[in-house]
């Protein structure tokens, strides 16, 4: 029987999703809760997607098959809740079909990175946002995010340790959401994929637009140049969020 | 030269406010800065009050006597956000008169609890509120916070380990708002000061009767006993904040 499984996690203490030997990652963890519960069966989980060291998730899927007799959604959800440490919460677990794919069937994905755009940094932010002490201008930032809408090839801003050979991805929405009380500023994405370190370097050359070292059409060539040594810098991924997963035959659009 | 320094910290990584040898304080890790600052000159800084191991702040002030030749308010504020690690931050600094004292003259201080009232933990709040997954009853507990305003001896809700001989204690302000999008139900105390442990036994209290386990004659009984141990328990440091210490002669009150 397959279980899809939606968690949320603060990565700052995570060396990313992927399992890896003698590392805490993600993946590890919920792998252990499982072998704990099976009573040392292994299991392997199949998440919609890796994510980095340091980057967090309001809402990351995986899949994994249950090998021994029927069990119910309620208690596998507490039974990890129970068989993780404080930092991962399991949100629902689904009973789906044998040929659900958590990375293959996925429709879309939503990230949210958040800059905290105020001359004094915030001490209960400091894993949680990116920090920029200087004036961003958001016309210029808009204009740059409607650029990427739609179906591109991301070259410019894919990181050169990537082995994806087709680097185009559609983009269906890129938006800035600005908080002036709270000095946050929310940008969001939602594409088909995304490629490695791509929001990061997105970010990194969006936030030199944003306070003047580049121009929009600096930019513009940029991005067109589909070469990552134009782009910025990789943005720190404390401000990085998968906020959601779509699948096919869903209606929940966002 | 006498300046007033108001600080926001995190303190889930401190072992409290006061310094002490071989741990790491807000007080150890100020005064390490003023140290480099002054190039080996020790200075002790005085604070509105301590706050506890894993207390946070957002707006603690202490004063400090600066021993050498003229130095700038904004020079202050940058060194020390400089010399100090990310999970505190320096506010602002005013110069004050040579009589001025953090402590003796706060005239109110202002504290905050937040609980998460939820099923599911949140493991981006772990360290920054209390979890507490019973259903909590709002009336129940407006009317425990209205008996504890005014003048009133607070030893059932004071620590055994305090040295303090008056437990009398007046509150100008107890309230409770809840933020019913994100389950976060906030609790607000104002009052010329506070016994040791006092809010987190008041909040282990009022928890009891918010989800049922004690009434609000029970909280009536306990609090005109004057007894410790007829009160709930310490509830956990992560939810308290300082939010403010309101000085004489200021006229902004909250």
């Amino acid at each position: 029987m397959r279980f899809k499984v939606t968690i949320a996690y603060d990565g700052s203490n995570f060396s990313g999703f992927q399992r890896q030997p003698n590392q805490r990652t993600v993946q590890g963890e919920i792998e252990q809760a499982l072998y704990k519960m099976t009573k040392s069966y292994p299991i392997t989980i199949h998440a919609s997607g890796r994510t980095d060291a340091g980057v967090h998730a309001h809402g990351q899927v995986f899949h994994f098959d249950w090998p021994l007799e029927e069990i119910g959604e309620q208690n596998v959800l507490e039974a990890l809740n129970v068989l993780t440490a404080d930092d991962l919460v399991v949100q629902s677990v689904e009973r789906v079909a044998d040929n659900f794919h958590a990375r293959f069937h996925a429709r879309s994905k939503i990230y949210t990175y958040h800059v905290l755009n105020q001359s004094l940094s915030n001490p209960f932010l400091r894993s949680y946002v990116y920090h920029h002490p200087y004036a961003l201008d958001r016309e210029k930032l808009e204009q740059c995010l409607d650029l990427i809408i739609g179906e591109h090839d991301f070259s410019s801003f894919c990181s050169a340790r990537s082995d994806k050979q087709n680097k185009t991805r559609t983009i269906y929405r890129a938006d800035l959401d600005v908080n002036s009380d709270r000095n946050i500023w929310s940008f969001t994405f939602e594409g088909n994929g995304f490629l490695y370190n791509m929001l990061r370097i997105l970010m990194g050359t969006l936030i030199e637009v944003g306070d003047g070292r580049k121009t929009v059409a600096d930019f513009k060539e940029i991005f067109e140049a589909k070469d990552r040594t134009k782009a910025g810098k990789t943005l720190s991924p404390s401000g990085l969020y998968l906020e959601k997963v779509n699948y096919e035959g869903e209606s929940d659009h966002e």
